[in-house]
């Protein structure tokens, strides 16, 4: 039974799609879609049959992304494009990315059954290969769509097979060489802007009681360090007095409290930072009666904003230093990975935010703390915005918990928005 | 050739002393005299051999140490002992325990070679199975003789062989029953003191110019846990904005930092107090990406008070419950392991400070962290005091490294107030 028609509702039609997709990738906890695996393909084919019933123009780039396209009006106009990405990470869950895909389908099939025809073509877009965790390299079908993947890119191995990332790419019938060209494989140009639906993968949204729905004002980039270690004196806890210690663990503890002080500083000053010590640990051979002598720790520092998070890296080192002199003992950083901010387009964002009032949404403005496909387009220079729909449980883990409610609300903002684009203001 | 004669030195008869014992109990690393064990047993009889050589009175008590006595004058006055213990950690040092007995041994040597008599017996005393190493009870030994074992002490195994304290006791032709009724073997009260030379087991006296021998001040009791865990709540470490995060690792930092400063505290108001977080650790699943919601933590404090280790532990608790309001988290403690204080009897350490002072050599006063069998004669009413010799990379390791002209003047101590003892003040 077909689900485009008009007795059957847009909620059973995502229902229905995310039930199906769920089914054929289960594994033994959630999901598991590879990028350029062959259960992303079935996914994507799964979708393009809808897109075949909707009666849209299917075309896979030179990537191996899948484009849909309703055309508008006037075709010479540059296109907007709403997506996300269909592969999922290994026991994930099943709407990180697909919800994206799922909420462009429905905007699609309301305008064919509402008989609506957009000024400009509105464009479907289904994006591989967006999730790190196979080959370590993240966004890696947005990447290769703008040419910008690297040849040591890939050379990367699946984490458990060992094939390269180059072959797999091959293996869904893409040439890998071409998207290392620096060329995109599609025209950046002719999309006037892209509209990314994601689940949110922290619970702000769940955490207050105003919106549901959120319009990202940017994504975070970050610095980080994967080791930091403080290197003290090992010695009896019982017979060394204070005066003669060198503890690394006292000395951990001192820096990460007042980063954590300097934190609220920023937080004070208007700043947007997050700042996370995830993994921290004493070596192997530690006792309860050893003045631990040595302390290694992760450290992890997000903002929308690159000044700021170079400024709390600046801080994090100086008061290390400090400390060092303090204590007697001895910080060693690992080279700081750095990933700039990606900005979304605040003209794109208001138009969001004004679809949503006249549309009676409550929403509410957030930062995204991950990184999305969308931060590779806006850095290619395309409009990009993002909505996202609240979510228990975080996400890449199978307990993530969007309601198909919120989705609704998510997707209609979507619907709105795309309707609005060419009236609004 | 003997070594009891006027033309070797004492620091020849203590180096040949030490070099020996090294040889006979050398390990992969160090030296390894098991309590109870056959090496024990062998440094035990060597050491007899020189009691001999000086025509000691040799006993062995019904706990298996061994007395060696050099009669007084008054033969009805309570004893003046000296001596420590002959057993070691597995690949331990050579000096821990074996450098006190040694030194009692060169008191009797000189007044033997000197033709000096003691207004009382003296009596060196060589203890067993001090080390809590292969059995997990520390004081075995000294506990025995005064008759305070338990029958569960006796049913401890032995972690490499798996025989009971009780079976490795009996081998040495020793009634393990006999140690645990409660009555000692020995009479405490023909003991008018006790005084043991130990290396130190911290760098206090190695950390600074004025001393290289110390006078024990005490020996630190000490609250523990092994184990101390908080729960937070793991979350995207860049999705989550700081008022909604339950960090883990945030929370103990602060907990651990706040004690450092009441440590500090303390410590101005002139209180005896270490503090030492000596093994943190994240659990297995953390990762630099997310907000942790467990760490667990060990906590060591010890005091010459009791009072002051209570007072400080329920500052920990009160911090603790400080936390849990401010931060969301929750700290779950094990049960505190609690080890009372050891007094050293004020008297006899002002009778060795005064003979040091009219023996020419600098000393420091100095709190033990580490516990010894002067702890348990302490506490059975015994007057101890303890000679700490200044000593380089702790103890418990075969890296252990005591000067022997430092030995030789912690010897000289224990000669001067020996000959003191009935003269001074």
């Amino acid at each position: 039974m077909s689900l485009i028609n008009k007795e059957s509702s847009d909620k059973e039609f995502a229902r229905t799609l995310f039930d199906h997709i769920r089914g054929m990738s289960a594994d033994t906890a959630g999901v598991t879609r590879q990028g350029y695996g062959e259960m992303e393909t079935r996914t994507l084919e799964y979708l393009e049959g809808f897109g075949r019933e909707l009666d849209l123009e299917i075309e896979h780039d030179a990537a191996g992304n899948v484009w849909m396209t309703l055309p508008g009006r006037d075709r010479t106009l540059p296109a907007f494009v709403a997506g996300s990405h269909a592969d999922s990470v290994p026991q994930g869950g099943n709407f990180d990315g697909l919800a994206g895909i799922v909420a462009a389908l429905v905007a699609a099939r309301r305008a064919r059954l509402s008989g609506w025809q957009p000024e400009r073509d509105y464009r479907v877009l289904m994006l591989r290969c967006e999730e790190s965790s196979f080959f370590g390299k993240a966004y890696v079908g947005s990447l290769g769509m703008m040419g910008r993947l690297k040849e040591s890119d890939l050379a990367l191995k699946h984490r458990t097979t060992g094939a390269t990332l180059a072959e797999c790419i091959a293996s869904c019938g893409v040439d890998p060489k071409r998207l290392t060209t620096g060329e995109p494989v599609i025209d950046p140009k002719k999309i006037a802007a892209f509209l990314e639906l994601h689940i949110e993968q922290g619970p702000m949204l769940t955490s207050q009681k105003e919106a549901r729905t959120g319009i990202v004002t940017g994504i975070r980039g970050n610095i980080r360090h994967k080791e930091v270690k403080v290197h003290g004196e090992t010695a009896h806890s019982g017979a060394l007095n204070k005066e003669y210690r060198h503890d690394a663990v006292m000395a951990a503890a001192r820096l990460i409290t007042r980063m954590d002080d300097r934190w609220d500083a920023h937080l004070a000053a208007g700043d947007d930072l997050v700042f996370t010590i995830g993994v921290i640990r004493t070596s192997a051979t530690a006792a309860i009666s050893v003045i631990p002598g040595l302390v290694s720790f992760t450290v992890d520092m997000r903002s929308l904003s690159a000044d700021t998070c170079r400024a709390f890296h600046e801080e994090l080192l100086a008061e290390a230093k400090a400390l060092e002199a303090e204590r007697g003992v001895r910080f060693e950083f690992d080279a700081p990975l750095l990933t700039a901010p990606a900005h979304v387009n605040e003209e794109l964002a208001q138009k969001l935010e004004a679809s949503a009032k006249r549309a009676g949404i409550p929403v509410m403005r957030l930062a995204s703390g991950a990184g999305h496909d969308s931060a590779t387009l806006s850095n290619c220079g395309i409009p990009v915005a993002m909505i996202f729909v609240a979510n228990q449980n975080g996400s890449h883990n199978p307990h993530e918990a969007m309601e198909l409610d919120d989705f609704m609300t998510g997707a209609d903002l979507l619907w709105h928005t795309l309707q609005d684009f060419d009236q609004a203001a």
